[in-house]
């Protein structure tokens, strides 16, 4: 039984979608009401949100985990990360305030309407499978790019974030503010359900399994020397095999993609330029329900 | 005759295309050198560009009027902007540093390979219509929205900046990086060829004329209300009519332009949030060359 669904936004305060979304709810909070639980939202970088940045000292959505939740650093968003956990988590606990949490983020890569889960109860997955069945663009992402899970979303039992885009951080796209919504109406519709009633059918779930990150190249000083070659550029969810073209140098030579045959996922994302990587490799896999 | 061009980027920090040009002909000055007139190149704002942001305290690219460049401010951008101009200009002066500022960015909307002039000189133009020759989907847009023209490119006697998109800030998107650097190097063969021997045929040029700023509508607190309506999105350059969806606002209502017909430009700009408006409206015009 779920009591408690928060939805968050502004968890990187230059991407619109989630933020606007959330301040609509608060006016209208009936939006995202429903009849067996208690829905809360929130805007949790409220600092960041107001400068339009994604972050100020560090990367809030990368601070959820045992290090900084046990008191480690002093940074803005490790503080705020704290008193998030205290008020929605706290995570681990038996008893937590949020059962579910749902992370609102836009993309600058071509991501579409995409989940990125990290945590694995059958529950999240559930929920995922029936948004898939509501919303056939739906895209699924497992992330296992962190040693410790450190999103938001981790500090529930249940959740995942959403992902839209194409978008430029600090815009507002229509089409993807409608889509989004529309996709925690469905989450919402599918919990109340479910606390109900779990003996509908759900579907087993195709999903892209993260392998790997993929640098870009860099010189001596550790500027970037190449960039997403053109053909590649747009095509997440995409297959890339050895011999397709990968970067772009600034010279104009092509860097060709060495490796397995796998997916590419988040490219050319401008929040991982300061990481360091280009985009994700994934790979196509089944998750029974 | 010409003496000295000056291509500027990172006049805001987070156009990334702009800024790698720079440090690429930094690193290589032959590109960008010709026979008969000198090349510099410079990177704007470097405190912005480390930060990623497009200004710290104020637009730069705001900044280049009598008001700031006589001594007003001191804010971060304002005191930079009176350094630009004593290396670059001095603006007015019989005897700038720099004869041509050709400045580069991009922007979040759907503008594709642009001109945005604000300088009327004849060289202006006449360098704009040998771009327009070499590349048929160069569009021009004639800014007329600042009382005094207050951009980089004004403190020379030439001019103009070039805008790309769409593209987020923050990204380096391939197309857009080689197509601008294309550009480039035709305007330096214009200049050198224009130097050497003006008697070549140009053609009259199609461009776009400012017309006025369409502004969000805003609530009682100053939120903005509705957002670009799905349908106008991307359509930069293209026809708009009285009864076309213009907004669309948060709960779905669709707003539509009422006005006379004219053209959509710079459509969802994430830099102009801040200002207030959501796109702008030119007319078509033809200047004779």
């Amino acid at each position: 039984m779920i009591k408690n669904v928060t939805i968050t936004g502004g968890t990187h305060g230059n991407e619109l979608i989630g933020i606007y979304l959330v301040k609509k709810w608060q006016k209208n909070p009936s939006l995202v009401s429903r009849s067996n639980f208690k829905t809360q939202t929130y805007l949790l970088n409220k600092k960041a949100i107001k400068e339009c940045r994604r972050y100020i000292d560090r990367d809030l959505n990368r601070c959820f985990n045992q290090k900084v939740l046990s008191g480690k650093g002093e940074l803005y968003e490790e503080n705020l990360a704290r008193e998030i956990d205290d008020l929605l988590g706290k995570k681990g606990s038996q008893n937590p305030k949020s059962d579910f949490i749902v992370d609102l983020h836009t993309t600058t890569a071509n991501m579409g309407l995409s989940i990125v889960v990290s945590n694995e109860s059958d529950l999240t997955w559930r929920a995922i499978s029936y948004l898939c069945q509501k919303e056939p663009r739906l895209k699924v992402y497992r992330w296992r790019g962190d040693e410790e899970d450190s999103f938001v979303d981790s500090i529930a039992p249940h959740g995942f974030a959403i992902e839209v885009g194409a978008t430029p951080q600090g815009v507002l796209r229509s089409d993807l503010f409608f889509a989004t919504e529309a996709l925690i109406y469905h989450l919402l519709d599918f919990i109340e359900l479910n606390n109900s009633d779990n003996s509908y059918i759900l579907n087993d779930i195709e999903f892209y399994d993260h392998v790997m990150l993929v640098n870009y190249p860099k010189d001596e000083n550790g500027d970037i020397e190449a960039i997403v070659h053109e053909d590649r550029q747009d095509r997440d969810f995409d297959q890339i095999s050895t011999g397709d073209p990968l970067f772009r140098t600034f010279d104009g030579k092509v860097i060709s993609y060495e490796g397995e045959k796998l997916y590419t996922l988040f490219i050319n994302e401008a929040a991982y330029y300061e990481k360091g990587f280009a985009m994700t490799l994934a790979k196509k896999r089944i998750k029974k329900i």
